[in-house]
């Protein structure tokens, strides 16, 4: 493990974690509710510092929240539980049988997409013309996929804290300008197809969306499960449906924090093995926390997959329409190089 | 229809075919065989318009077979089949019961990615840095996946000749430099997912690959599936394993031609009216041939999903283990505005 | 020229001009004054679409302005003027006599950047290491230059109306996914260099900036040089500060209009055949207007070139300094094959 | 500076320099002589390092010329000179006389680019309509300019040795994702225009170029500019034409080492101080030297811009015809924010 950079959090072990004096700078990560749909790097990276820099400024004594679940992250790591150079992480929990099952599930064979339309900053065509009035186009694209915007994966590299990235790895040996070099998307190339698993917040709620007030609960993951006569076991893709749609044809300006999840779903996500978390809406953020990933931490702390801007409002319905709440979930990552994820269209199939 | 761009095949109709005297420029399409790994876009359309002015120099009397397939292809389209302003295509043919039956093919839950590594010509890392230690990386990808490099799909939109698009669409009209305004993509979003059947043609001549002398015909096409025992039927995925991995290595350098598929393969096709095509090796060159499409035609003409690139040694070798050449087929485009097609990850599952 | 586009203009002057019914879309060209640092092709479209289809809703009666300077333009075309066939257009004025007169201005060799921080939205960097400590840095650039935010030049067929480009060429003929086949920017690859005269404005007027309610007028430029003790030639270069730095600091919100310059200053532009117009804010947008490319028109109908966006501020302030308002004016455009201008950092010398 | 980059040079200063054990891979730059127009990243990059790897596997013994230009590099840097913050290097020695002095060169106006025409890999395309037939063009250019093709300006922080970059600068602080953050681009905002000076090596030898076994020494610099009756200066650009149209098309194959300049050019360079080196064809590599940096040391050594890929045959020819090698040299370097360096169209007036 990076032993030069574990000072954060084993400072906050040493301190009893509640006396944490001067935690990470607050931040979100990269995917700010926001319905832009483009975004340049520079723009995206001014508005990244910014942030962390509003946030430093602002740094105050951390809650206790915030310390339980530095606290809940540190002690709870997967790093080493599958091998101390496994690069899967909880997607080992998707066996050939879990698959297999998943496949299992599928009764009418309908299929709804997770994904956003894709809009690439970069999309340019090329046309040419052949002789008798023949020809071809291409176009070519060019983005960031990561952000709030385009539906995608997170690979293992994604992100880290002061104690580094999945396993521990240090950041600045894994990652160069030629790529990530531990953890990347190729690992998954063989694709996340296992059970997959609607929350429905808001239809739960009778609300249309979720509010920046009262994010959602570890708790309440459990409740809406129940209430939903689901099972959520070890190797499933969790999806939380939020209500982004809703939510940002309401014209909430943000000043009230922004709605998503509780960091205490990312105790649920640890206690029930769950190896992909999907969402429309992300880490909530409000009041005096300081973690810099609420939930995110899942990512390299516990080995879970990411699925980040799904479009869950289609399949929130069909659940309803269909009266089940599992399916065959498929992500097939394309299987970029050195990769730290990858734009995505996952389906459901009933 | 787009009467304007009816000239060539129309005057091949009235000169009965075999008379027809000054065909369309030979191009293979945007796809030379070739172990680059990489390219640029004004090279490739460099090389795309040497390869089609010296075609246009060579031209002479077509050949009876090129006569023969312009008219299968005239006579067999599969315009207005699915209604007038259809943009799905064959892929019509895999309906709800068609892809439940897919998923009921599962049995172990083995999984064998048809994918090449994807090495996108810019790639390249931002990383910020939080505080405490904490970071994040985010990569640009910005690629060109048409050509010969990239496992992608094909979208209705990509090519024409003479007659026009999918359903006869006029190219001048539908595509722009904002995009393609009929066939994108995003008329696949709800993915490929069907029964996949792999033809091995390697292991069935006892070759290490197709040669360019002796490109795969539509009857090999038959005779091979009979000896897999497998059945090809509506909606099915075919996937020709010509022996890509072993060809590059060989070191042939072309001026022979390219192995690949016999135009006679697009017969087969429609005969069995399959909806995706998934290669290694694409349209054979070879002869006295001025076909523009020998059997990339099938996409426009048929409506059939073309799935270029794909890398097939391996599912050919899991194949004979698992004595059986059917499994779930699934390919997941990106669900890209006005694209011409999607770079793409297909899964086969055992 | 192009018979088929000279519908518009034509009817106008069947009309008389002040009959027009119905002019073309008012649309402020592609550089709208903004503080935004940078921008992403796909939004600036949407901007742009959304602007036309905004003014097509809101098109009324023309003005008595409108029609008088649509005219102006028809009337006082340079088409042809130095050839049926040239793409120099008005940097013919530029001849090696006017350029080695302003080399002869030059007393100190004090020179002033006109260019703004170029930030490109996609900036990358690759590092690679050799052995003993040794590497190297290459940088990526990937941008679209158009707009208000880079410096740039526009090459004579960046824009139409129509009666067509530049010399009544058919963008249609001329514009592919290609590139642009006539009146590119490398007609200019031995730069712009010649006298230049920087017109002060807000210094004339006694205020930080120009106003939405009150453009620079084609009198007031006269006034200004007067003023200044500068004649304006044939061939100069011409560089109107409006006060970009102040205005955007004001916070003006555009509702009352945009300040820049009234289409008057393209008759002064035609009066005194001025090879090149430099500016901080572009064409004014104001009142009833309908004009598509109010002053922008310069381009395509006089073959005058464009500096978009320079930054003139401090040119203005070493021209105060120094007491003299003409120098030795440089623009070197990169010399792109097909391409539509070129990002530039021109510069000054005394 | 940075101490712990110091091994390489420190070592072979302590082994009296003709002892160097182990010298730092040789590495001819990024810019092999290559008549390929366009180039993806991943590729170059892949070629650099089978280069670097090789010439690893291939270390021997330096050569005593090795070790004696490693010890005039050591021995002569800059660094310090105009400050040790400075960020200039010796384009310092490009005052405002020596600016004003080279406007005084120029007597017919007579101007030459020295660009070659550009061609960027990503080079694309947008056009849009407005009503009444107007409308509007933009072109989205990406490339990485530096390599053997694209006429580009080298900043100070492109590239460096053991001993760190220019001033000494430690390339792992001052070169992040987010670009260079010492030496970049922008401090030369305000132009490179000086005296420029040709010499003709083809002409002055007699040949069609420089072969690979007589690369250019210093002394013959001395010898050309005393023929053709011109005297080098400090602050001058120093344009060194080796004939690279006629090199590219004797389909050379470059297995007997690539011609260019010896490293006694540098200390010619280091000699006359001059200010910046513009070249065809770059650094010569041939024979045992190992020297990572042979000609382009001058860079980050000595603070002496580079111009790569200088189209000097035209310039050439008019010189020859002018009967004068030296005139106004002008070259005007994009304005962008922490970058390496810019693609340039440098001009020569006489």
């Amino acid at each position: 493990m990076a032993s030069s950079r574990r000072r954060f959090l084993m400072h906050a072990a040493a301190m009893g974690g509640a006396a944490l004096a001067r935690p990470s700078a607050a931040f979100a990560g990269p995917a700010p509710a926001s319905t832009t749909p483009a975004f340049s790097p520079p723009e995206l990276l001014r508005r990244h510092a910014a942030n962390a820099r509003a946030a430093a400024v602002a740094t105050q004594s951390p809650t206790p929240d915030d310390a339980r679940y530095l606290a809940m992250y540190r002690d709870r790591r997967n790093w080493g539980r599958w091998g101390d150079d496994d690069q899967v992480g909880a997607l080992n929990l998707i066996t050939a049988e879990k698959r297999a099952a998943a496949a299992g599930l599928v009764q009418s064979g309908r299929t709804i997409s997770l994904s956003r339309i894709f809009e690439p900053p970069q999309h340019f065509m090329t046309k040419s013309e052949l002789g008798g009035g023949g020809g071809f186009v291409m176009d070519y694209l060019g983005f960031i996929y990561h952000g709030s915007t385009v539906t995608h994966i997170d690979a293992l590299c994604h992100i880290w804290d002061g104690d580094g990235m999945w396993q521990g790895r240090d950041p600045d040996v894994e990652i160069t300008t030629q790529g990530a070099h531990f953890g990347d998307i190729t690992h998954w190339s063989s694709g996340v197809i296992t059970k997959g698993i609607l929350i429905d917040v808001p239809r739960h709620r009778g609300e249309p969306h979720v509010t920046p007030d009262r994010p959602v609960q570890g708790t309440e993951l459990d409740a809406i499960a129940n209430a939903q006569g689901v099972s959520v076991e070890p190797g499933d893709a969790l999806l939380v449906h939020s209500g982004w749609e809703s939510y940002t044809a309401s014209g909430d300006d943000g000043s009230q924090g922004r709605p998503g999840l509780h960091p205490s779903c990312a105790e649920f996500i640890r206690d029930h093995d769950v190896a992909l978390l999907g969402w429309d809406l992300m880490d909530a953020r409000m009041g005096a926390s300081q973690l810099p990933w609420p939930v995110h931490g899942v990512l390299f702390n516990f080995g879970v997959a990411l699925l980040d801007n799904a479009r869950l409002e289609p399949i929130a319905a069909a659940c309803a329409e269909e009266g089940r709440h599992e399916f065959m979930f498929m992500l097939l990552p394309l299987n970029v190089a050195r990769g730290t994820g990858s734009p995505a269209n996952p389906i459901a199939m009933f």
